[in-house]
Protein backbone atom coordinates (compact mmCIF):
# COMPACT_ATOMS: atom_id res chain seq x y z
CA UNK A 1 0.00 0.00 0.00
CA UNK A 2 1.22 3.36 -0.69
CA UNK A 3 2.33 5.50 2.21
CA UNK A 4 -0.47 8.44 2.99
CA UNK A 5 0.90 12.40 3.84
CA UNK A 6 0.45 13.16 6.71
CA UNK A 7 -2.73 13.30 8.27
CA UNK A 8 -3.73 17.25 8.38
CA UNK A 9 -2.28 17.25 4.63
CA UNK A 10 -4.10 13.97 3.46
CA UNK A 11 -7.30 15.53 4.97
CA UNK A 12 -6.97 18.75 3.59
CA UNK A 13 -5.69 17.65 -0.11
CA UNK A 14 -8.68 15.15 -0.16
CA UNK A 15 -11.17 18.34 0.81
CA UNK A 16 -9.61 20.42 -1.93
CA UNK A 17 -9.15 17.55 -4.76
CA UNK A 18 -13.01 15.91 -4.49
CA UNK A 19 -14.67 19.46 -3.12
CA UNK A 20 -15.84 17.52 0.02
CA UNK A 21 -16.07 18.60 3.46
CA UNK A 22 -17.88 14.87 5.05
CA UNK A 23 -16.50 12.88 7.45
CA UNK A 24 -18.48 9.66 7.21
CA UNK A 25 -19.25 8.25 10.08
CA UNK A 26 -19.37 4.57 10.41
CA UNK A 27 -21.65 3.25 13.49
CA UNK A 28 -22.63 -0.68 12.76
CA UNK A 29 -25.20 -1.44 14.76
CA UNK A 30 -25.94 -5.23 15.63
CA UNK A 31 -29.36 -5.00 16.55
CA UNK A 32 -30.49 -3.58 12.72
CA UNK A 33 -28.77 -7.37 11.23
CA UNK A 34 -29.08 -10.78 10.72
CA UNK A 35 -25.64 -11.89 12.06
CA UNK A 36 -22.20 -10.29 11.84
CA UNK A 37 -21.72 -11.60 8.18
CA UNK A 38 -24.47 -9.24 7.72
CA UNK A 39 -23.48 -6.35 9.43
CA UNK A 40 -19.55 -6.88 7.84
CA UNK A 41 -21.38 -6.88 4.56
CA UNK A 42 -23.32 -3.55 4.73
CA UNK A 43 -20.86 -1.63 6.78
CA UNK A 44 -18.35 -2.68 3.85
CA UNK A 45 -20.93 -1.60 1.43
CA UNK A 46 -21.61 1.61 2.85
CA UNK A 47 -18.16 2.85 2.83
CA UNK A 48 -17.50 1.73 -0.29
CA UNK A 49 -20.13 3.56 -1.76
CA UNK A 50 -19.48 6.86 0.05
CA UNK A 51 -16.06 7.03 0.07
CA UNK A 52 -16.08 9.23 -3.09
CA UNK A 53 -18.31 12.29 -1.07
CA UNK A 54 -16.47 12.05 2.18
CA UNK A 55 -13.09 13.45 3.26
CA UNK A 56 -11.90 11.18 5.65
CA UNK A 57 -13.99 7.92 7.35
CA UNK A 58 -14.87 7.51 11.56
CA UNK A 59 -15.46 4.10 12.46
CA UNK A 60 -17.04 4.69 16.03
CA UNK A 61 -14.95 2.49 18.44
CA UNK A 62 -17.92 1.57 20.62
CA UNK A 63 -19.71 -0.42 18.11
CA UNK A 64 -16.63 -2.47 16.90
CA UNK A 65 -15.95 -3.39 20.54
CA UNK A 66 -19.90 -4.26 21.22
CA UNK A 67 -19.13 -7.42 18.58
CA UNK A 68 -16.23 -9.05 20.54
CA UNK A 69 -13.76 -10.78 18.40
CA UNK A 70 -15.35 -10.35 15.24
CA UNK A 71 -15.24 -6.67 15.50
CA UNK A 72 -11.97 -5.97 15.80
CA UNK A 73 -11.52 -8.04 12.83
CA UNK A 74 -14.35 -5.87 11.12
CA UNK A 75 -12.10 -2.86 12.17
CA UNK A 76 -9.00 -4.16 10.65
CA UNK A 77 -10.88 -4.69 7.09
CA UNK A 78 -12.48 -1.04 7.40
CA UNK A 79 -9.26 0.31 8.26
CA UNK A 80 -7.52 -1.92 5.29
CA UNK A 81 -10.43 -0.83 2.82
CA UNK A 82 -10.34 2.67 3.56
CA UNK A 83 -6.86 3.00 2.90
CA UNK A 84 -7.72 1.46 -0.41
CA UNK A 85 -9.75 4.11 -1.14
CA UNK A 86 -7.36 7.05 0.07
CA UNK A 87 -9.40 7.64 3.09
CA UNK A 88 -7.92 8.77 5.83
CA UNK A 89 -9.29 7.55 9.23
CA UNK A 90 -10.32 8.98 12.12
CA UNK A 91 -10.78 5.97 14.96
CA UNK A 92 -13.33 7.65 17.63
CA UNK A 93 -12.61 5.86 20.67
CA UNK A 94 -12.46 8.90 22.73
CA UNK A 95 -9.15 7.27 24.70
CA UNK A 96 -7.85 8.98 27.57
CA UNK A 97 -5.67 7.75 31.06
CA UNK A 98 -2.61 9.03 32.43
CA UNK A 99 1.34 8.11 32.21
CA UNK A 100 2.39 4.77 30.31
CA UNK A 101 -1.30 3.90 30.25
CA UNK A 102 -1.96 6.96 27.98
CA UNK A 103 1.09 5.66 26.03
CA UNK A 104 -0.43 1.72 25.98
CA UNK A 105 -3.64 3.71 23.99
CA UNK A 106 -1.78 5.45 21.79
CA UNK A 107 0.34 2.46 20.60
CA UNK A 108 -2.88 0.51 20.44
CA UNK A 109 -4.81 3.10 18.34
CA UNK A 110 -1.76 5.40 16.59
CA UNK A 111 0.15 2.35 15.96
CA UNK A 112 -0.82 -1.29 16.54
CA UNK A 113 -2.54 -3.72 14.44
CA UNK A 114 -5.99 -1.81 14.12
CA UNK A 115 -4.30 1.30 13.75
CA UNK A 116 -6.30 4.49 12.31
CA UNK A 117 -4.51 7.59 11.25
CA UNK A 118 -6.19 9.45 14.43
CA UNK A 119 -7.86 8.80 17.15
CA UNK A 120 -10.33 10.92 19.26
CA UNK A 121 -9.40 11.86 22.91
CA UNK A 122 -10.50 12.77 26.17
CA UNK A 123 -8.83 15.45 28.00
CA UNK A 124 -10.78 14.82 31.29
CA UNK A 125 -7.27 13.59 32.99
CA UNK A 126 -5.52 16.88 32.30
CA UNK A 127 -3.47 18.05 29.94
CA UNK A 128 -0.66 16.22 30.97
CA UNK A 129 -1.76 13.31 29.82
CA UNK A 130 -2.08 14.35 25.94
CA UNK A 131 1.62 14.27 25.73
CA UNK A 132 1.79 10.41 24.66
CA UNK A 133 -1.11 10.64 22.19
CA UNK A 134 0.50 13.88 20.90
CA UNK A 135 3.82 12.36 20.34
CA UNK A 136 2.40 9.01 18.61
CA UNK A 137 0.58 11.55 16.32
CA UNK A 138 3.33 13.00 15.22
CA UNK A 139 5.79 9.99 15.14
CA UNK A 140 3.84 8.40 12.78
CA UNK A 141 2.49 11.56 10.36
CA UNK A 142 -1.27 10.77 12.16
CA UNK A 143 -3.75 13.42 14.30
CA UNK A 144 -5.18 13.13 16.86
CA UNK A 145 -8.40 15.31 17.92
CA UNK A 146 -9.36 16.52 21.46
CA UNK A 147 -12.82 16.33 22.63
CA UNK A 148 -13.35 20.16 23.20
CA UNK A 149 -16.92 20.96 23.35
CA UNK A 150 -18.94 17.88 22.49
CA UNK A 151 -22.28 17.78 20.46
CA UNK A 152 -24.70 16.82 23.17
CA UNK A 153 -26.63 19.20 25.15
CA UNK A 154 -25.20 17.93 28.35
CA UNK A 155 -21.87 18.36 27.67
CA UNK A 156 -22.64 21.83 30.25
CA UNK A 157 -22.17 19.47 33.00
CA UNK A 158 -18.60 19.25 32.80
CA UNK A 159 -17.73 21.09 29.41
CA UNK A 160 -19.07 24.27 31.13
CA UNK A 161 -17.61 27.13 33.33
CA UNK A 162 -14.76 27.84 30.73
CA UNK A 163 -13.52 24.08 30.70
CA UNK A 164 -13.93 24.17 26.78
CA UNK A 165 -12.16 27.17 26.64
CA UNK A 166 -9.47 26.17 28.20
CA UNK A 167 -8.90 22.64 26.52
CA UNK A 168 -9.24 24.90 22.93
CA UNK A 169 -6.25 27.07 23.84
CA UNK A 170 -4.12 23.89 24.90
CA UNK A 171 -4.81 22.67 21.79
CA UNK A 172 -3.67 25.90 20.17
CA UNK A 173 -0.32 25.59 22.95
CA UNK A 174 0.28 22.13 21.53
CA UNK A 175 0.04 23.30 17.70
CA UNK A 176 2.10 26.32 17.87
CA UNK A 177 4.92 24.13 19.44
CA UNK A 178 4.78 22.16 16.37
CA UNK A 179 4.40 24.60 14.03
CA UNK A 180 6.05 27.54 15.14
CA UNK A 181 4.29 30.92 16.15
CA UNK A 182 4.68 32.23 12.39
CA UNK A 183 3.06 29.91 10.76
CA UNK A 184 -0.16 31.25 8.71
CA UNK A 185 -4.13 29.84 9.90
CA UNK A 186 -4.51 27.42 7.81
CA UNK A 187 -1.44 25.61 8.00
CA UNK A 188 -2.90 22.29 9.85
CA UNK A 189 -0.52 20.73 13.25
CA UNK A 190 -1.54 17.13 14.68
CA UNK A 191 -3.81 18.11 17.16
CA UNK A 192 -7.27 18.99 16.05
CA UNK A 193 -10.33 19.35 18.43
CA UNK A 194 -13.91 18.22 18.62
CA UNK A 195 -16.61 20.68 18.71
CA UNK A 196 -20.33 19.81 18.25
CA UNK A 197 -21.64 20.76 14.83
CA UNK A 198 -24.82 21.53 17.36
CA UNK A 199 -22.90 24.36 18.80
CA UNK A 200 -23.24 26.75 15.61
CA UNK A 201 -22.96 30.00 17.42
CA UNK A 202 -19.56 28.93 19.07
CA UNK A 203 -18.06 27.75 15.93
CA UNK A 204 -16.53 31.01 15.78
CA UNK A 205 -14.69 31.68 18.47
CA UNK A 206 -13.06 28.27 18.44
CA UNK A 207 -12.02 28.52 14.79
CA UNK A 208 -10.16 31.67 16.26
CA UNK A 209 -8.55 30.18 19.46
CA UNK A 210 -7.54 27.50 17.25
CA UNK A 211 -5.94 28.29 13.77
CA UNK A 212 -4.11 25.44 13.12
CA UNK A 213 -6.36 22.94 14.28
CA UNK A 214 -8.49 20.63 12.39
CA UNK A 215 -11.96 20.82 14.13
CA UNK A 216 -14.34 17.68 13.88
CA UNK A 217 -17.87 18.69 13.98
CA UNK A 218 -20.00 15.77 14.83
CA UNK A 219 -23.97 15.88 15.00
CA UNK A 220 -24.97 16.47 11.71
CA UNK A 221 -27.94 14.92 10.17
CA UNK A 222 -29.50 12.31 13.15
CA UNK A 223 -28.47 14.89 16.10
CA UNK A 224 -29.92 17.97 14.36
CA UNK A 225 -27.09 19.93 13.20
CA UNK A 226 -27.34 21.50 9.93
CA UNK A 227 -24.78 22.16 7.25
CA UNK A 228 -26.08 25.69 6.37
CA UNK A 229 -24.81 26.50 9.89
CA UNK A 230 -20.90 25.47 9.67
CA UNK A 231 -19.50 27.52 7.61
CA UNK A 232 -17.70 29.63 10.73
CA UNK A 233 -15.63 26.82 11.43
CA UNK A 234 -13.93 26.39 8.26
CA UNK A 235 -11.08 29.07 6.86
CA UNK A 236 -11.48 31.04 3.63
CA UNK A 237 -11.06 28.13 0.57
CA UNK A 238 -12.91 25.60 2.95
CA UNK A 239 -10.48 23.91 4.56
CA UNK A 240 -10.22 23.25 8.52
CA UNK A 241 -12.88 21.26 9.54
CA UNK A 242 -14.60 18.04 8.89
CA UNK A 243 -18.58 18.02 9.55
CA UNK A 244 -19.26 14.27 10.69
CA UNK A 245 -22.36 12.32 9.99
CA UNK A 246 -23.41 8.71 11.05
CA UNK A 247 -27.07 7.54 11.33
CA UNK A 248 -27.71 9.81 9.31
CA UNK A 249 -25.28 7.92 6.09
CA UNK A 250 -25.21 4.77 7.38
CA UNK A 251 -28.84 4.08 8.22
CA UNK A 252 -30.31 7.02 5.64
CA UNK A 253 -33.31 4.68 4.72
CA UNK A 254 -34.40 4.68 8.42
CA UNK A 255 -33.79 2.68 11.34
CA UNK A 256 -34.48 -0.86 11.39
CA UNK A 257 -33.15 -3.58 8.78
CA UNK A 258 -35.62 -1.50 6.45
CA UNK A 259 -33.18 1.37 6.43
CA UNK A 260 -30.52 -0.79 4.82
CA UNK A 261 -29.97 0.76 1.09
CA UNK A 262 -26.47 1.69 -0.02
CA UNK A 263 -28.37 3.43 -2.40
CA UNK A 264 -29.90 6.29 0.10
CA UNK A 265 -26.30 6.61 2.02
CA UNK A 266 -24.78 7.81 -0.87
CA UNK A 267 -27.41 9.93 -1.73
CA UNK A 268 -27.32 11.14 1.65
CA UNK A 269 -23.30 11.56 2.07
CA UNK A 270 -23.56 13.57 -1.60
CA UNK A 271 -26.77 15.87 -0.18
CA UNK A 272 -24.17 16.49 2.92
CA UNK A 273 -21.03 17.06 0.79
CA UNK A 274 -23.44 19.20 -1.58
CA UNK A 275 -25.21 21.25 1.64
CA UNK A 276 -21.78 21.87 3.10
CA UNK A 277 -19.98 22.92 -0.07
CA UNK A 278 -22.99 25.06 0.20
CA UNK A 279 -23.21 26.72 2.86
CA UNK A 280 -19.51 27.64 2.43
CA UNK A 281 -20.85 29.52 -1.17
CA UNK A 282 -17.99 26.93 -3.24
CA UNK B 1 -19.55 -21.40 36.73
CA UNK B 2 -21.72 -20.48 39.77
CA UNK B 3 -23.18 -16.81 39.68
CA UNK B 4 -21.32 -14.13 42.08
CA UNK B 5 -23.56 -11.88 43.86
CA UNK B 6 -24.43 -8.37 42.86
CA UNK B 7 -20.79 -6.47 42.00
CA UNK B 8 -21.10 -4.41 45.17
CA UNK B 9 -22.09 -7.15 47.07
CA UNK B 10 -19.77 -9.62 46.02
CA UNK B 11 -16.58 -7.03 46.81
CA UNK B 12 -17.59 -6.08 50.28
CA UNK B 13 -18.10 -9.71 50.87
CA UNK B 14 -15.08 -10.98 49.96
CA UNK B 15 -13.34 -7.77 51.98
CA UNK B 16 -14.71 -8.78 54.91
CA UNK B 17 -14.10 -13.08 53.76
CA UNK B 18 -10.51 -12.74 53.23
CA UNK B 19 -9.94 -9.28 55.33
CA UNK B 20 -7.94 -7.49 52.21
CA UNK B 21 -8.84 -4.09 50.46
CA UNK B 22 -6.69 -4.82 47.60
CA UNK B 23 -7.40 -4.19 44.58
CA UNK B 24 -4.96 -6.27 41.97
CA UNK B 25 -4.45 -3.75 38.94
CA UNK B 26 -3.17 -5.71 35.78
CA UNK B 27 -0.95 -3.57 33.23
CA UNK B 28 0.78 -6.31 31.39
CA UNK B 29 3.24 -4.15 29.25
CA UNK B 30 4.37 -5.74 26.15
CA UNK B 31 7.95 -4.61 25.97
CA UNK B 32 8.94 -6.47 29.29
CA UNK B 33 8.53 -9.82 27.84
CA UNK B 34 9.87 -12.20 25.17
CA UNK B 35 6.37 -12.31 23.25
CA UNK B 36 2.90 -12.94 23.84
CA UNK B 37 2.53 -16.32 25.24
CA UNK B 38 5.33 -15.08 27.83
CA UNK B 39 3.09 -11.92 28.78
CA UNK B 40 0.04 -14.14 29.15
CA UNK B 41 1.39 -16.77 31.25
CA UNK B 42 2.98 -14.46 33.48
CA UNK B 43 -0.29 -12.34 33.42
CA UNK B 44 -2.40 -15.14 34.46
CA UNK B 45 0.17 -16.44 36.98
CA UNK B 46 0.38 -13.25 38.56
CA UNK B 47 -3.66 -13.32 38.57
CA UNK B 48 -4.00 -16.41 40.35
CA UNK B 49 -0.96 -16.10 42.89
CA UNK B 50 -1.77 -13.14 44.42
CA UNK B 51 -5.82 -14.08 44.01
CA UNK B 52 -6.21 -15.16 47.87
CA UNK B 53 -5.33 -11.21 48.77
CA UNK B 54 -7.35 -9.38 46.66
CA UNK B 55 -10.66 -8.34 47.15
CA UNK B 56 -10.93 -7.75 43.27
CA UNK B 57 -8.94 -7.50 40.31
CA UNK B 58 -8.72 -4.26 37.76
CA UNK B 59 -7.14 -5.32 33.81
CA UNK B 60 -6.20 -2.27 32.21
CA UNK B 61 -7.91 -2.46 28.53
CA UNK B 62 -5.06 0.00 27.43
CA UNK B 63 -2.77 -2.76 27.91
CA UNK B 64 -5.17 -5.53 26.21
CA UNK B 65 -6.10 -3.19 23.43
CA UNK B 66 -2.26 -2.72 22.81
CA UNK B 67 -1.96 -6.12 22.14
CA UNK B 68 -4.17 -6.58 19.26
CA UNK B 69 -6.60 -9.13 18.55
CA UNK B 70 -4.38 -11.84 21.04
CA UNK B 71 -4.99 -9.03 23.42
CA UNK B 72 -8.79 -9.78 23.49
CA UNK B 73 -8.37 -13.57 23.34
CA UNK B 74 -6.14 -12.55 26.86
CA UNK B 75 -9.34 -10.57 28.20
CA UNK B 76 -11.39 -13.21 27.78
CA UNK B 77 -9.04 -15.25 29.67
CA UNK B 78 -8.01 -12.97 32.53
CA UNK B 79 -12.22 -12.62 33.28
CA UNK B 80 -12.46 -16.48 33.06
CA UNK B 81 -9.89 -17.21 35.63
CA UNK B 82 -10.64 -14.15 37.93
CA UNK B 83 -14.36 -15.95 38.21
CA UNK B 84 -13.04 -19.40 38.81
CA UNK B 85 -10.84 -17.94 41.78
CA UNK B 86 -14.22 -15.79 43.10
CA UNK B 87 -12.55 -12.27 42.07
CA UNK B 88 -14.43 -9.38 40.54
CA UNK B 89 -13.45 -7.86 37.65
CA UNK B 90 -13.36 -4.31 36.98
CA UNK B 91 -12.49 -3.60 33.51
CA UNK B 92 -10.09 -0.07 33.82
CA UNK B 93 -11.36 1.31 30.45
CA UNK B 94 -12.80 5.16 31.68
CA UNK B 95 -14.68 5.04 28.75
CA UNK B 96 -17.61 8.11 27.88
CA UNK B 97 -19.70 8.97 24.80
CA UNK B 98 -23.09 9.91 23.91
CA UNK B 99 -26.20 8.49 23.37
CA UNK B 100 -26.17 4.83 21.32
CA UNK B 101 -22.91 4.98 21.61
CA UNK B 102 -22.72 5.06 25.32
CA UNK B 103 -25.11 2.54 25.15
CA UNK B 104 -23.09 -0.10 22.78
CA UNK B 105 -19.70 0.66 25.08
CA UNK B 106 -21.94 -0.79 28.63
CA UNK B 107 -22.99 -3.67 25.62
CA UNK B 108 -19.51 -3.90 25.33
CA UNK B 109 -18.24 -4.10 28.94
CA UNK B 110 -20.86 -4.90 30.97
CA UNK B 111 -22.71 -7.68 29.14
CA UNK B 112 -20.62 -8.53 25.63
CA UNK B 113 -18.09 -11.93 25.62
CA UNK B 114 -15.27 -9.70 27.37
CA UNK B 115 -17.79 -8.23 30.11
CA UNK B 116 -16.01 -7.65 33.84
CA UNK B 117 -18.03 -7.47 36.58
CA UNK B 118 -17.40 -3.03 36.84
CA UNK B 119 -16.40 -0.81 34.45
CA UNK B 120 -14.51 2.56 35.13
CA UNK B 121 -16.75 5.49 32.92
CA UNK B 122 -15.07 8.90 32.26
CA UNK B 123 -17.93 11.74 32.76
CA UNK B 124 -16.26 14.40 30.42
CA UNK B 125 -19.30 14.30 28.26
CA UNK B 126 -22.09 14.68 30.60
CA UNK B 127 -24.21 13.20 33.67
CA UNK B 128 -26.91 12.23 31.37
CA UNK B 129 -24.48 10.41 29.34
CA UNK B 130 -23.94 8.23 32.92
CA UNK B 131 -27.39 6.85 32.37
CA UNK B 132 -27.08 3.80 29.52
CA UNK B 133 -23.63 2.78 31.92
CA UNK B 134 -25.65 3.06 35.22
CA UNK B 135 -28.65 1.31 33.98
CA UNK B 136 -26.36 -1.63 32.13
CA UNK B 137 -24.58 -2.13 35.23
CA UNK B 138 -28.08 -2.63 37.26
CA UNK B 139 -29.62 -5.04 34.75
CA UNK B 140 -26.60 -7.34 34.90
CA UNK B 141 -25.35 -7.05 38.55
CA UNK B 142 -22.58 -5.20 38.06
CA UNK B 143 -21.00 -2.18 38.91
CA UNK B 144 -19.57 1.15 37.55
CA UNK B 145 -16.52 3.03 38.73
CA UNK B 146 -16.85 7.15 37.87
CA UNK B 147 -13.68 8.93 37.41
CA UNK B 148 -14.14 11.88 40.00
CA UNK B 149 -10.90 12.91 40.91
CA UNK B 150 -7.58 11.06 39.32
CA UNK B 151 -4.80 10.57 40.63
CA UNK B 152 -2.23 12.35 38.63
CA UNK B 153 -1.70 15.73 39.89
CA UNK B 154 -2.80 17.27 36.21
CA UNK B 155 -6.10 16.55 36.84
CA UNK B 156 -7.30 19.85 38.26
CA UNK B 157 -6.60 21.25 34.73
CA UNK B 158 -10.04 19.88 33.57
CA UNK B 159 -11.33 18.48 37.40
CA UNK B 160 -10.43 21.36 39.43
CA UNK B 161 -12.87 24.48 40.09
CA UNK B 162 -15.55 22.29 41.64
CA UNK B 163 -15.84 20.03 38.87
CA UNK B 164 -15.26 16.72 40.60
CA UNK B 165 -17.28 17.84 43.92
CA UNK B 166 -20.17 18.24 40.96
CA UNK B 167 -19.06 14.43 40.18
CA UNK B 168 -19.66 13.42 43.42
CA UNK B 169 -22.70 14.68 43.85
CA UNK B 170 -24.38 13.03 41.01
CA UNK B 171 -22.51 9.92 41.95
CA UNK B 172 -24.71 10.10 44.97
CA UNK B 173 -27.56 11.07 43.28
CA UNK B 174 -27.80 8.34 41.01
CA UNK B 175 -26.94 5.67 44.08
CA UNK B 176 -29.76 6.86 45.83
CA UNK B 177 -31.79 6.71 43.37
CA UNK B 178 -31.01 3.22 43.67
CA UNK B 179 -31.02 2.41 47.35
CA UNK B 180 -33.57 4.73 48.95
CA UNK B 181 -33.07 8.24 51.03
CA UNK B 182 -33.24 5.86 54.13
CA UNK B 183 -30.56 3.83 53.28
CA UNK B 184 -27.53 3.51 55.87
CA UNK B 185 -24.21 4.61 54.58
CA UNK B 186 -22.46 1.51 54.21
CA UNK B 187 -24.77 -0.24 51.74
CA UNK B 188 -23.64 -0.11 48.15
CA UNK B 189 -24.97 0.87 45.20
CA UNK B 190 -24.19 -0.09 41.57
CA UNK B 191 -22.19 3.78 41.18
CA UNK B 192 -18.84 3.75 42.67
CA UNK B 193 -16.13 6.69 42.09
CA UNK B 194 -12.27 6.47 41.38
CA UNK B 195 -10.50 9.29 43.79
CA UNK B 196 -7.10 9.10 43.39
CA UNK B 197 -5.06 7.22 46.68
CA UNK B 198 -2.80 10.50 45.75
CA UNK B 199 -5.18 12.70 47.26
CA UNK B 200 -5.37 11.59 50.94
CA UNK B 201 -6.64 14.70 52.58
CA UNK B 202 -9.74 15.08 49.89
CA UNK B 203 -10.53 11.43 50.79
CA UNK B 204 -12.80 11.68 53.95
CA UNK B 205 -14.70 14.63 52.25
CA UNK B 206 -15.56 12.20 49.14
CA UNK B 207 -16.30 9.63 51.68
CA UNK B 208 -19.06 11.93 52.97
CA UNK B 209 -20.53 12.95 49.62
CA UNK B 210 -21.06 9.70 48.08
CA UNK B 211 -22.17 7.59 51.06
CA UNK B 212 -23.70 4.30 49.21
CA UNK B 213 -20.72 4.32 47.01
CA UNK B 214 -17.70 1.62 46.44
CA UNK B 215 -14.59 4.14 46.32
CA UNK B 216 -11.97 2.61 44.28
CA UNK B 217 -8.32 4.59 44.82
CA UNK B 218 -5.77 4.13 42.42
CA UNK B 219 -2.32 5.25 43.05
CA UNK B 220 -0.66 2.67 45.85
CA UNK B 221 3.05 1.89 45.26
CA UNK B 222 4.33 3.14 42.17
CA UNK B 223 2.14 6.08 42.20
CA UNK B 224 3.44 7.34 45.53
CA UNK B 225 0.25 6.85 47.56
CA UNK B 226 0.86 4.99 51.30
CA UNK B 227 -1.75 2.70 52.59
CA UNK B 228 -0.70 4.73 55.79
CA UNK B 229 -3.20 7.55 54.64
CA UNK B 230 -5.93 5.73 53.23
CA UNK B 231 -8.33 5.17 56.20
CA UNK B 232 -10.84 8.29 55.76
CA UNK B 233 -11.78 6.70 52.18
CA UNK B 234 -13.53 3.64 54.90
CA UNK B 235 -16.43 2.93 56.69
CA UNK B 236 -16.27 1.50 59.91
CA UNK B 237 -15.46 -2.27 59.44
CA UNK B 238 -13.33 -1.10 57.03
CA UNK B 239 -15.55 -1.61 53.92
CA UNK B 240 -16.72 0.83 51.15
CA UNK B 241 -12.90 1.21 49.10
CA UNK B 242 -10.46 -0.53 47.48
CA UNK B 243 -6.91 0.35 47.00
CA UNK B 244 -5.23 -0.62 43.81
CA UNK B 245 -1.79 -1.06 42.85
CA UNK B 246 -0.81 -2.22 39.48
CA UNK B 247 2.90 -1.76 38.66
CA UNK B 248 3.85 -2.28 42.71
CA UNK B 249 2.24 -5.83 42.41
CA UNK B 250 3.00 -7.24 38.78
CA UNK B 251 6.29 -6.07 38.64
CA UNK B 252 6.93 -5.74 42.63
CA UNK B 253 10.66 -7.03 41.49
CA UNK B 254 11.63 -3.91 39.26
CA UNK B 255 10.94 -2.75 35.76
CA UNK B 256 12.55 -4.91 32.93
CA UNK B 257 12.77 -8.84 32.40
CA UNK B 258 14.11 -8.80 35.74
CA UNK B 259 11.30 -7.93 37.39
CA UNK B 260 9.17 -10.91 36.41
CA UNK B 261 8.67 -12.51 39.77
CA UNK B 262 5.62 -13.76 41.07
CA UNK B 263 6.88 -14.28 44.70
CA UNK B 264 7.75 -10.92 44.52
CA UNK B 265 4.16 -9.71 43.18
CA UNK B 266 2.69 -12.65 45.73
CA UNK B 267 4.93 -10.96 48.96
CA UNK B 268 3.85 -7.24 47.24
CA UNK B 269 -0.22 -7.94 47.98
CA UNK B 270 0.70 -9.33 51.28
CA UNK B 271 2.08 -6.59 52.49
CA UNK B 272 -0.42 -3.97 50.68
CA UNK B 273 -2.91 -6.19 52.04
CA UNK B 274 -1.59 -5.61 55.94
CA UNK B 275 -0.45 -2.16 55.53
CA UNK B 276 -4.22 -1.51 54.97
CA UNK B 277 -5.54 -3.55 57.37
CA UNK B 278 -2.86 -1.90 59.68
CA UNK B 279 -4.29 1.92 58.72
CA UNK B 280 -7.73 0.59 59.33
CA UNK B 281 -6.45 -0.70 62.52
CA UNK B 282 -7.94 -4.25 61.48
Amino acid sequence: MPALPAFPDAVTERTLTLQTRLCVGLDPRAEVYRDTAHLRLHTLDVLEATAPFAACVKPQLAFFEALGLPGFTLLEEVCALARTLGLPVILDGKRGDIGSTAEAYARAWLGGPHAGDALTVNPFLGFATLTPFVEAARANGGGIFVLVKTSNPDQSDVQGSGVSERVAVEVARLNTEEVGAEAEAGTYASVGAVVGATHARDLATFRALMPHALLLLPGLGAQGAAAADLAPAFHAGGTGALASASRGVQYAAGSGAAGLDVAASVAAAKRFRDELNGALEL
